[in-house]
């Protein structure tokens, strides 16, 4: 029916290791069916032969043995077939194969010309901390809420976590463009008393607003954030589709440091059965994607990533890459003053640490409670 | 510390089914942590008094026991919660909580002025079978691939499928914009194969590429197609973001029926523990952002939605929204032409058959194929 079509390819792979659900026999056929459904969509015998046969279609190069019913199958793709853009990345990594239960992208393995066609974070862990002037300790982060308030009670909650001495002020992810507190409103506002703060402490605190939006309205979002001075941006690529976070990362008239907030994506990665990993979600993709700094789900919080995921995000945050940068971890969730120690001792000094509820918790004197958040990390000894 | 601000609201409520798993103490507490995630993101006891604890913060409307460890909850935001826009809709809906284990989004009850905020499909079915001039069957659809082709190779096989009788020819949601077929190349000369058979059989067969592409590309993609003859357009809203379907739905300079393939949305719909159900996600919110016919993985193909599945699917799509349209279901994936007489009896009329392979698999002739195809729907009869 096709002939023997000829496709001028490179020879260049992407390899995508999966975690099939199945004992060998049921993993094989798995991954022998993963081959054909993220490439041709057609049983193999329709295939046409030559190039696409040979090539096009995906190539079981391992098949491994994890337990009784798990099985790691690396899969390897000619990187053409990506277009060399994220969004078709994304979908020959796990597109429709994201609708077949018991399987799970555990890591990419990008070629050295997928890399090249991203330029990944712009500030990375190092930028962000001479844009910040924060060195030798973790940086410290918390959220503007609750959503209800008006944009002047927003602002003055920047003022006074500012005031503390707070390096990091993001909204929350429920800021939107609520009537209560308007994106065009509320960006000013707090960003001119971050700023009048850092006048009076001599400290160089951000805002980081929520420019998550419609997707004619994000750009836009992005670029008033910039003019009105905030000093990074917060997007939730779930809700966005992940490529804009790229779209935002790499525009010269945006040059802010991007955190990625996780909203909407925990179907990916609650099951350890199917979706993405947390390494290669909240780690490679999200760096791909050009994000300086990663919130996650902190264990222990109210939400339900294990201690070992959140060790995996870490790595998949500062795993060699090529000259795409390294982002800086955010765990977060539910954190508190009394919780700082033991997250620097395991995560160290290259983290934020994001706590919002838990400095209002800590007292009604919110700048004091920030300072003490401060002392924390300055002298972590005096409190472990 | 914050006073007691008065927030304006209208006292509308969109109201959530979510399908919690616990007993009943477990599935309140997490129905209660639900009300202060997806609002306020703060323990209860630090919310602000007043508006934002009394209609801000979720209310629980009942509680409902399935079985010992399931249960049904309805939990109601403040409509203005939403900004009225789409991202954040899903952001309060199941932002943070997807994070959390066990929270299964089963329905939405929009109310008007929610309803009043979106356009929803501007063809619908009944604007689709107008378009089509197909009335009183189901419209065929079929799919071109594999990806590794030509766009002239491509072109020679739309040429054969609009040839044969199908009514619309969408682009695998593979291809993209890769070399082997830049989407400017592919777009004129497969349209122009399309209308050249059409000028041939008299029929009005559509050509629907695949708009999906990065997030500064989508928009430049679809007006492209549209003036280079597409009679329709294919997007992944699960890779560009749910919202860039409404941006393209209400695009007058657009004004092409989109199809809404559900490609990256597995993690989504795989679990009945978790997600979105299918009946919500590929039905109310596809409707929602604008899709006029929604492509799903019918049951006894190579995915795993079950037939209950697919015929909650159908449900959404055509359950009664206000003024947003019923939307035309496209049951698909391994789909063969000996599965039409059932499908019919089970989907009935309106419904868009899509056969890819299947077609290619009929048999060498791929028109006579075609032919095959349109006579078991115009005499569902004959291969009862």
């Amino acid at each position: 029916m096709f002939g023997n079509p000829r496709v001028p390819l490179s020879g260049e792979r992407l390899r995508v290791t999966y975690r099939l659900t199945g004992d060998e026999r049921e993993a094989r056929a798995k991954a022998e069916g993963i081959c054909l459904e993220q490439t041709v969509e057609l049983p193999r015998d329709l295939v046409p032969a030559g190039d696409i046969l040979n090539y096009i279609v995906g190539t079981i190069e391992n098949l491994e043995r994890l337990d009784l019913n798990h099985h790691l199958a690396v899969i390897s793709y000619a990187v053409e077939t990506t277009g060399f853009e994220l969004p078709q990345l994304l979908n020959v990594v796990i597109g429709n194969s994201s609708l077949q239960p018991g399987v799970r992208v555990e890591r990419l393995d990008l070629s050295n010309s997928l890399l090249d066609a991203f330029k990944g974070p712009r500030f990375g862990i190092q930028g962000l901390r001479e844009s910040l002037g924060v060195e030798g300790r973790p940086i410290l982060c918390t959220a503007l809420k609750p959503m209800g308030l008006s944009a002047a009670e927003l602002a003055n909650l920047a003022y006074r976590f500012a005031l503390g001495g707070i390096d990091m002020i993001k909204d929350d992810h429920g800021l939107a463009d609520q009537a209560f507190s308007p994106i065009r409103e509320r960006v000013p506002r707090c960003a001119e008393a971050v700023a009048r703060a850092n006048r009076e402490t001599g400290y160089g605190c951000i805002y980081l607003p929520n420019v998550t939006g419609p997707s004619d309205r994000v750009l836009e979002n992005a670029l008033f954030a910039k003019q009105n001075g905030a000093g990074g941006l917060l997007l939730s690529p779930g809700i966005t589709g992940l490529d804009f976070m790229r779209v935002l990362a790499d525009d010269d008239r945006i040059a802010l440091p991007i955190l990625n907030h996780p909203s909407f994506q925990g179907s990916f990665v609650v099951s350890p059965e199917q979706g993405i990993s947390p390494y290669a979600l909240f780690g490679q993709i999200a760096r791909l994607a050009g994000a300086d700094g990663m919130i996650y789900p902190n264990f222990g919080g109210r939400f339900t990533l294990s201690r070992d995921d959140c060790l995996s995000i870490n790595e998949g945050c500062v795993v060699s890459m090529g000259r795409i940068k390294p982002a800086i971890p955010v765990p977060a969730g539910g954190m508190s003053l009394n919780r700082v120690p033991g997250m620097l001792s395991l995560y160290g000094r290259d983290v934020v640490l994001l706590i919002g509820g838990g400095l209002m918790k800590q007292g009604p004197d919110l700048v004091q409670s920030c300072r003490e958040f401060r002392r924390l990390v300055q002298e972590p000894d005096r409190a472990a």
